[in-house]
């Protein structure tokens, strides 16, 4: 079974650095053995890189890359949180998808499945979540989604 | 006590088949002793039943019928999740209704209360739980609400 | 290192009483060392005191004031999950702020820190957490925000 280091190679994706802490809220919390991720933004160096809602002006599919794109934020913070030692993880339990959708636009889903999709290609079965997908009318900066990681450490 | 299969055959409930797992995503995740439930949507043999905003073109009592239709989906995977052992339920932890809303419209409190109270009558004390209701501007599907559900399973 | 009590009295902070159980959800649920809260409004002496969206009719400076008392109202219902004894908190984990938003509102990260920093000083270290923020078309009562606070006890 290859490894997580592996697949991350096979599909030329570089985590970034995480963030850090800004303001009076953090990338992560653990507790017991869930990790609580904050809400990620597609963004890149700093800025965000989809911004408006789906489809128009963002098509669907840069909707799924957007989602794509913040889920891999959401992973180098998972990285973090594990120490950077993925063997520490256990598993992804829930993702949650905000997409800024036009009203009378019905696939969130789709879009989401640029999240879930990634989550199974970089960290296979224990890539498999709970999820909510959901179309929310405005966002931070503008941004296309966002999206909310919860994972849980393995247990010792 | 009545049971929570008495519960059932009392409201003429019957759970319909738990869905599968389609796509990256699956029905539910479980992890120590909580129980995360993919959100739900108010579908019946796998057709989104109620679809548009409230109050228009949905009233607010078939919102309210939507958001009971949901939690019934999301009490089949519950029920799976338990191993198909009530007993194992320990209780219904939290609750999230997102009601595909108009803007004008303030009271999804009262759609929620459709999942709600199905879970206190089904479940009785053990249904009690925390809830969020919020307005959205568009949902898979068109689908009028979706549901999440937390619950727990009862300590060993 | 000032209690919270020493806190909340330099901040001019009176929590209110914490609202009574309604219809069939409750104001918080506990499971293992995790205290799940109802999503609060901005209300005092039971009436909502921000009403519309951000940042018409309610300006950003109106929203992160609401975000603040919706924060103040979850406060006082950890307090009584605690037990009222402080002590026993062990960290906020995770919040989440829905902001009712204008479709062209993206600082809904802004009015988020109303909430946030609130946390941290009432709380200190122990009030950082891991956050979600989405604007929304529309919330219950015509609530401005709605904040749910994921908390954890201090492990025995």
């Amino acid at each position: 079974m290859p490894s997580i280091e592996e697949n991350l190679r096979r599909l030329g994706i570089t985590l970034p650095p995480a963030p850090k802490p800004v303001a009076s809220y953090i990338p992560f919390v653990t507790v017991g053995e869930l990790i609580f991720i904050s809400g990620q933004l597609p963004s890149r160096e700093g800025r965000v890189a989809f911004q408006g809602s789906v489809p128009q002006p963002i098509s669907l599919e840069h909707g799924q890359e957007a989602a794509r794109l913040a889920t891999i934020n959401a992973l180098a913070i998972l990285h973090e949180a594990c120490g950077g030692q993925w063997q520490r993880l256990g598993r992804i339990v829930r993702l949650s998808v905000f997409v800024q959708s036009q009203p009378d636009f019905y696939q969130q889903s789709t879009v989401a499945n640029g999240a879930s999709d990634l989550l199974l290609a970089v960290l296979g079965e224990s890539g498999r979540h709970a999820r909510v997908a959901v179309g929310v009318s405005a966002l931070p900066l503008n941004s296309t989604v966002e999206v909310e990681l919860l994972a849980a450490i393995r247990a010792a």
